[in-house]
């Protein structure tokens, strides 16, 4: 099973469509850039759901659900949203069997269809704010695609908020984009920078963007989860207004902010490695897998009873999979679950049993640990937070190494080419120069961090005067 | 806000609506047919998804998502299936700026693009069985919608199974009737019939149906939930094989069940009265509100500190909401809470903090009761379950009180027309009477009942010989 994975030195593009497709993480559906999310991929995104659903109701989040259809028109009603996300639309145009009068777009994103309903809502600034969140599916009709990465349909979640006051739905924006990258931190075990999108970059109808950025495995950047003051933008295209305190009709300040299933392609690039997936142990599935071995039938009776009794031990404070399975040999079952990115793996043979004892094994550094029966559910939870702590260093450790800072144009052009990584620029704002680096490098303007101090400096492209540097990369 | 609700007994159809607007549960959508669903009524679906998700992995299946979109072609290999669901598709037709070369429906059910994948997946007996359930959105295009109970979108989980033999299905196929009609008893609390559906009521593509139908507070049925068993129906058109033990080629046999967001209109429809909603104790979003009383600020102080802490206390075991809202008066949070339907209220004014007791009132039957602090948890916990019961046992009396054995067709249909019910009685099985009954009396073959005894007799209609009683009823 091991040798169907490419190795990541020799492509890793292939490397990675190779790991999904034999851990049966996802599928190429027949629907042309669909994607079929598996049950061993479904299971890991049921984990990441469960824990920003807790961390969105803990910031006093509701969730609802609004309409897969949205009318071409309230489409239109925001110039620059019609404009950045028309192209992208599937289009309904007849159903039941007859011409639909006006066509419906397959959500590609819900503020409009949303801010339909919050115009008819809020009322007063006693309704206010509203903290709505929705977790569904949306379409965007992508020309490339690439599982988890780009599908043309994606699960995800969208937080529409509405607020009294620009401050209130900034403070908003800037607190949801925290939870994102606390999850990605904590759970997800994947270091993140913060920071804030270019024009060219930000959301089509916000008034800006945040978001956080993640490395990947090989070098590139992965745009993780985006927070977006969209500011009075799409309260007047639907006239959402409210009632001041003092009597006064004001529009609402609103934001939106997501994350999607794009999230699982950077758990797989971040932590994987050539031999599968490495699972963080906050989100694994199973986090633990007990393997029991024998070779006859007396050491079977002999291994089969401890194990069980340490698995069932186990279970009352980790997901463990317990694999009696008859049909596969030790050695198979190791390199599946090794696949898979099980964080640990115990094994049981005749002779651990003598001495009352099992190997532990991590994922993340191959070490095998021996322990005493009464020690195994302390050592279990000791390790999983060692191996989270470990695949976070590492990756921290691999951005840092592939981070550079940067003033010349020619050689940040060669080596954004022939090396790769995360180059801190001076830029002097224009979205010409922008886009003139875009052409001639592939590398975008990943954010402009936030929190960084000021430093004069010359734009990397045109010399003109830069108050700050940004993040040059390639992305996803 | 209580008088905005119509009464039961002068409209029962606005009733039902006046309750679900005024209590927030659904609000219409610009878009025809497809509802919104606000985050009260999210929440009560969270709760039952909840519930229901545990039900399903214990039973062993896993959760997986496929995609909303399914070839035109896909939908036709099935002569059944396609005659079944076509005419209520919606279709796109261009994607991208482009018109497809083939167009795409959204998806009124999965069977289809499921088992484009089920052919690819499955080979081997060892491969079998293959039991996955999707929580999803559908769309299906209704002429007459009603909130929850018939909407063009709406929420819901389609099981899919695959096994080596008949048999297995079959066993699954009840097996999953069995979870529904737990569900349905043990934690809406509404009493279910289980069946089996005759021909024409069966699922376009399946062997056959079973059901389970629930009396709502009108006397009309609603269907609550249904699991098919599919025999090889899809198997052949899609070509779903896998090689047996002794190395032949079989079709697998093939289940498919669902449960969608109609449930909560049962919940409104069976539990509510006058007043709104009245929530099941085991899935009330908020099981318990505590309500503090006071008229100045010294009283203010005085009641809201015992007022947390038996909350905080509370919170440990059960959902609890905390009304210290300043804005409204006690009796205008009484019928909120009521309309809201939250099993048990709590009032702590200054009079109680010096008996150190509370006042707690359940919403069902408006019983107060004076309780010691000491002694609100465990009462709390003895009254949720009494009133789950006494819920539950008032339905299946209101049910057993109009369920009517019939013979006489004159006075069937008189009576169907003008006090409505439950009728058991014969029929012969075929198709041509259950239409004509159908057709003169709107009132349909609900199910043939589970596990009943034989009994001769003559059909309702035609008076031909029979072998066993239906189910006569209107339904939604």
């Amino acid at each position: 099973m091991k040798d169907k994975i490419t190795k990541r030195a020799d492509d890793y593009s292939r490397w990675y469509t190779d790991v999904i497709v034999q851990s049966k993480l996802a599928d190429y559906s027949p629907v042309k850039g669909c994607m079929v999310i598996r049950p061993n991929g479904f299971a890991l995104w049921e984990k990441m759901q469960a824990q920003m659903d807790r961390m969105f109701k803990d910031t006093g989040h509701v969730n609802a659900y609004f309409p897969v259809f949205i009318p071409e028109s309230f489409m239109q009603k925001e110039a620059e949203h019609v404009e950045g996300f028309s192209p992208e639309c599937a289009v309904v145009t007849h159903a039941g069997g007859k011409d639909l009068e006006e066509s419906l777009m397959v959500r590609p994103t819900s503020e409009t269809i949303i801010n339909s309903m919050y115009s008819k809502w809020i009322n007063s600034y006693r309704d206010l704010p509203v903290l709505i969140n929705q977790w569904c599916n949306v379409v965007r009709w992508e020309m490339r695609t690439r599982l988890f990465l780009r599908t043309t349909e994606f699960l995800w979640q969208e937080g529409h908020t509405a607020h009294a006051t620009y401050e209130e739905a900034e403070d908003e924006t800037i607190r949801m984009l925290g939870v994102y990258a606390d999850f990605a931190e904590k759970y997800m075990a994947i270091p993140v920078l913060r920071g804030i999108k270019s024009e060219a970059e930000k959301f089509a109808g916000a008034l800006h963007t945040y978001c956080i950025e993640a490395m990947m495995g090989d070098k590139k950047s992965l745009q993780s989860g985006t927070s977006h003051n969209l500011g009075q933008n799409f309260a007047k295209a639907f006239n959402t207004k409210y009632q001041t305190k003092d009597g006064n009709q004001e529009y609402v300040w609103q934001t939106s902010w997501g994350v999607s299933t794009r999230l699982i392609g950077a758990i797989i690039m971040v932590h994987g490695d050539d031999q599968g997936l490495i699972m963080p142990p906050k989100l694994a599935p199973n986090q633990i897998v007990m393997v029991p071995i024998w070779r006859d039938d007396e050491a079977k009776d002999k291994v089969l009873t401890p194990a069980s009794k340490i698995t069932e031990e186990l279970k009352k404070d980790f997901s463990v999979k317990f694999d009696d399975r008859d049909q596969y040999s030790p050695g198979w079952k190791f390199n599946e679950w090794e696949m898979l990115g099980v964080p640990i793996r115990i094994e049981i043979g005749p002779k651990d049993v003598e001495n009352e004892s099992v190997v532990m094994v991590r994922r993340d550094s191959r070490e095998k640990i021996k322990v005493k029966w009464e020690d195994v559910p302390s050592t279990a939870g000791k390790l999983l937070d060692e191996i989270h702590n470990n695949l976070f260093d590492r990756a921290l450790n691999f951005r840092k190494d592939n981070t550079f800072t940067i003033d010349d144009y020619a050689d940040f052009k060669d080596r954004i080419e022939n090396e790769g990584g995360f180059y801190s620029a001076h830029w002097c704002g224009s979205g010409e120069c922008e886009e003139k680096v875009k052409n001639e490098t592939m590398a975008t303007i990943r954010l402009i961090p936030m929190n960084q101090e000021r430093e004069e400096g010359m734009c990397l492209y045109c010399g003109n005067a830069s108050k700050e540097r940004v993040i040059f990369a390639k992305a996803y």
